[in-house]
């Protein structure tokens, strides 16, 4: 299939858009990135609600068909319609060990530090500036270092987390590292991860997907 | 494949044991469930990390065979291995919508109210009662209506989240209304929702996967 007219509606540190952004790239696919400000509300504008009336990023368009969402889900389809290189390994096992993973970054993880939370919890939920940070800290930690214990001992673990070609794992691991760097949270003992990390950081489509060197990100984070 | 000998690692109330349990169950397959109680901590005892090193259920473990974790990866996984009756459509952008849809369940809403966000928040995030039990409804509240705001008007929409058949999507969907219940949380204003709730309440597999009837769960709830 020869690559269709993306539009990626995303957001410069939108965690769940880096995944998008970077399994794009992986896939050799370009695609034109549109910015929504999350933290604007532009998500729940309705030239936005028309794209994805649940209001959330990233979106994937392309003409004739209906818009993709949920970044899990647009992966998934990118791997169906262009299967390489594969972001998922063969085998049924091991790409439940990949899957489970990257579930472990984008479902347990991520869905703790986006902004509606911090909106709700600095606001309703009466934490201040420091009580956030901690927060923010404890989740990250509690994430990445659950996520080191999974990987240090494992076989399956190779140059990346499973095996030694990148996969969705490595996206949602990356995709969480990404958003702790612009926050400026660091997280010890996870050095399975952290050799992962700059394996990852070693290869375009992850480099070149950094929040910092997106449209709409400030000149220093 | 005939069914093997599954043992399903679980908690009565989980949401995401839920989801596997309801699959399971769709697909005719049978499984042994092991209570772990993420209440005392026992997903943390030794035992159960050397299952899982993440420390979270569900886990499904067959003989020779490393142990598989995350609800979204076992269906994943179940649908691959044992296709019929499947809980994906045809279709890449078919399966693209279901697995969106559950997503927004299962990482945008469920990853908000579980035990351990519980106990940080009503430790040393300072809420109290009342807030913890506004911050439940707020999360419930948001993911259904945003649910609801994406199916509605949506002809793909059918008896089920998608077309006449359950899928993923139902079965997530179903998951946490399951957990609303446990916690006598209702939501207003969903009436495709509470449509599609009702017929699946009809179907036995979810009917029996019900938290209330678990083992481990107390008699008044």
């Amino acid at each position: 299939m020869t690559n269709p007219v993306f539009e990626l509606y995303g957001f410069w540190r939108s965690s769940a858009t880096y995944r998008v952004r970077v399994a794009l790239a992986l896939k050799g696919l370009a695609a034109k990135e549109i910015q929504v400000n999350l933290e604007d509300g532009e998500q729940f504008a309705p030239a936005f609600l028309a794209i994805n009336p649940q209001g959330t990023l990233p979106a994937l368009v392309q003409p004739d068909h209906p818009p993709l969402t949920q970044s899990m889900a647009i992966m998934e389809y990118l791997e169906e319609q262009f299967p390489l290189p594969p972001l998922l390994p063969a085998g049924a096992h091991a790409r439940a060990r990949v899957r489970a993973l990257a579930a472990s970054m984008a479902s347990d993880t991520h869905p703790l530090i986006v902004p509606r939370v911090r909106k709700y919890l600095t606001g309703p939920g009466g934490l201040d500036a420091t009580a956030w940070r901690a927060w923010q800290t404890t989740w990250f930690t509690r994430g990445l270092q659950s996520m080191e214990n999974r990987l240090y001992a494992d076989a399956a673990t190779g140059a990346f987390c499973h095996g030694d070609h990148p996969t969705m794992a490595d996206i949602c691991l990356m995709s969480v590292v990404a958003v702790a760097k612009v926050f400026k949270i660091e997280v010890a003992d996870i050095p399975t991860l952290d050799r992962i990390i700059a394996r990852c950081n070693d290869m375009e489509p992850f480099a070149r997907a950094e929040p910092a060197l997106q449209p709409g990100s400030p000149r220093e984070i």
